[in-house]
């Protein structure tokens, strides 16, 4: 329970009405009810506030009177501030230190940590203060995990990996597999390459479950402070994601391509090798990227989804656009053509 | 060994033929040899059904009299009848009460549940009668399984989520993992959204190896009874499937999207957030689902393959459809003005 | 630490210059020091030769004299030679024979197996001398795994399940998961068809951190000799890849599909079940397979990505393509006549 003037010391905003209210949760405007702070984020939505029986809301300052016989906190950005309030209800779990019995630690550690039943450490490990390792992780030789971080259970860290400070790490990610690297021989046959660089992820940095992050062939990859990695993402050797950039669920980026700062990868996007997207970048969902982005802005490739029927009648045409092109071009011939003629007899 | 007298008594159907013959296992048409039950579901393989090995048959009623001399079963659907079939021969695999020494269990479980090496159950878990909980599995704080389910090895539960009766989880699944939610502060920083809804999956739920099922931001994410999932589907948070709905693999869905029941999603589908998609409605392979879908039906826009060179020529013109529609109009005016002049000489 | 002549002794190639000289890595041109080994694959980055530090190069026959005062091995495929004396530098690593204590073993196995913290082997589980199972691993009953091979830590290998010689299976991957197989039932309900096919792997074969092979439903799922596996893809039950073959990360094969040798399958594709593609496929990213493929090339359809504005210009197109084609028709007839009605006239 916290007061609504206590709410507003810790994280501002505008208090308008009774700061002695006490609430005990967030919750949307649909769903809360006695002692339930809710949030206007979206104005459209607008009518919902009116009918919502939440205690207090928080609201934008346009709305700042739109309710007004209910306590509120006029904030900026009622959304962050939302994000903001649900942190203070909600902190980060804390560690409980100590390492269960059934783990393996093979590293000397900092007695704050929490290590949980059946962790793996290898030798030669470096983990900073308060670190959370969920159960069944396997953090391989060598690697450092900064202060604060956790994993959730059955993370895995290959050997050599860094991974910075205040992370999240979801279960079932894999950082620092082999890159996908091999030399062809006459023959067909493949020859592996040894993958011999790490992966370095920044602080604040979120990876989701079963994302996997390949370490680099030679040089390394780079997950840059502060991004944001959603579940099923493939990241391929030697690619860098620069500061803040936040992408969706199931992308995969190929090697050695290079991300900017602040870009906003939708979900299902393919990204090609070797290219280099600008910082501030936007791509829509399930869009293929097969060349480098130069300049900020919002790129797509999504395809229109159709009823069936329509679609078979509309993309037959997509295998014969050449020779619809070359009868534009032959219908504007024999029209010059004719008016041509036309022009010569008057 | 079952005598087809005893299966037909058990699955219903007709006999034709010696029903005290013993079969051993069932076997499609080309692998079948002696003792085996073989199933003719898709009438174009009738040729097979002639030279198979097989000791006895599963047809439909149109094929009753495809085959003289073998003894057959008749049944309205081949296909169900040998998936029917299929399980007595096969039955699933049966709880082996007990808690590996290796496991840390700190809940209170029936003593008909199986718990496996290395379990990790944390405390106020739930489990139903019979449940197997495999190999390395991670069951969080204050969850339910539901008698009957069978989580294969390294399955995931994160705190707080809800699983139904008979359903099966295999590896590498993740439930219950963190939402994508983030607020952005104004220099591009992301503020993590706590996420505080669960999962909650109904009864007889199948998803498939290294899924992921984010819990809900503030309301839940749910899985309807008798849903069937593939594997390597996303599923984010606040996303509602509906029952009997099936899902196959690299499926994405994003967040507080909600699909009816009876749905067939096909592989490689990505599906927006905050959409409606009808009960009955089946997406076709690799399509984006980019709106609502309000009526059942087919829905595609699978992109049409070609030889690169083809596709070079043709998809160059993609870049170009505005133009090639411009130009059509032009000649549309063309030719009018043409005719007008025809029609005004005559 | 190794003289150029030492490895050109164990791997051919030509010696040009000092081969006493001792190089003590590999590394790329630009990142190259003092004692390092760097590679010219590309002819494109010439100039980056001229201005590395390396202390030796590996070239190709036409940039033999390219630089004239460092040592240098002359190779036909530079990168080829590349990945051989990497491979020299960063053998792989050697199993270190015993089982840890916190093991769960049922199977009696050689005593050169290196058997990590926390791994299950079920009964009857055969595994080849010098075998590494990473800690987690849960291998399935009557599992058998070749020689040589390694599995990073937390794979997953079902009952039944075969894998070849000297493979490398990443963190995550999970071997021989049920196929998703379901008959229904006229109000919709699926019947899970048993799947009592295996999964069949060959010798030599790598596969990518959270990659999914299904096991078969009667027949087996089989990867050939020499293929290899990125991150995060899917094979389906039945699937059938041949020898060499390479997909890379996050493609989705669905069931019963055959995949030829030597193919190279990009990133992102997805192909549909019951196809047959050739040997030497080569499928370009995202391209979506929907048809089988009989004679070797090169197939694509992937979209090209456009600036937002552009796209939506463009694509609205995509829905009317059909009426499009039909106006140009309209126009072809309207010439005509117009041609005709002229040449009358004339």
């Amino acid at each position: 329970m916290f007061r609504l003037d206590e709410l507003v010391a810790r994280l501002g905003g505008d208090l308008v009405g009774d700061g002695a209210l006490q609430v005990r949760r967030v919750a949307t405007l649909d769903q809360a009810g006695e002692g339930d702070l809710a949030f206007l984020a979206n104005p459209k939505y607008l009518s919902r506030l009116k009918t919502s029986q939440a205690a207090a809301v928080i609201v934008g300052h346009k709305a700042r009177d739109a309710v007004t016989d209910r306590p509120r906190i006029v904030a900026d950005d009622p959304y962050l501030y939302y994000a903001r309030v649900a942190a203070v209800f909600n902190p980060p779990q804390a560690a409980v230190a100590g390492i269960h019995p059934t783990a393996s630690v093979a590293s000397a550690i900092p007695a704050s940590v929490q290590i949980d039943a059946g962790v793996v450490v290898e030798a030669d490990v470096e983990l900073g203060e308060n670190v959370i390792i969920g159960a069944g992780c396997s953090i391989g030789r060598g690697s450092r995990i900064g202060a604060g971080s956790r994993l959730a259970p059955r993370v895995v860290v290959y050997p050599g990996s860094v991974v910075g400070r205040d992370c999240i790490i979801h279960s079932g990610a894999v950082i620092g597999s082999d890159g996908f690297g091999f030399a062809r021989e006459k023959d067909g046959r493949w020859v592996k390459i040894p993958q011999m660089g790490r992966v370095v992820i920044g602080d604040d940095v979120e990876i989701g479950a079963n994302t996997t992050i390949d370490r680099g062939a030679l040089d390394d990859t780079v997950i840059g402070r502060g991004a944001k990695l959603d579940n099923l993402i493939q990241i391929a050797h030697n690619v860098q994601i620069g500061e803040d950039t936040a992408i969706a669920g199931c992308v995969g980026i190929a090697g050695s391509t290079t991300i900017g700062a602040r870009c906003m990868i939708a979900g299902g996007v393919g990204i090609s090798g070797h290219l280099s997207i600008a910082d501030d970048v936007v791509v829509s969902a399930a869009t293929v990227v097969v060349k480098s982005i130069h300049k900020p802005g919002v790129y797509t490739s999504t395809l229109p989804m159709q009823p069936h029927a329509d679609w078979v009648r509309n993309f037959s045409h997509l295998r014969h656009l050449d020779a619809l092109a070359d009868r534009i071009k032959a219908l504007e011939n024999a029209v010059q053509r004719t008016s041509d003629a036309n022009n010569t007899q008057e």
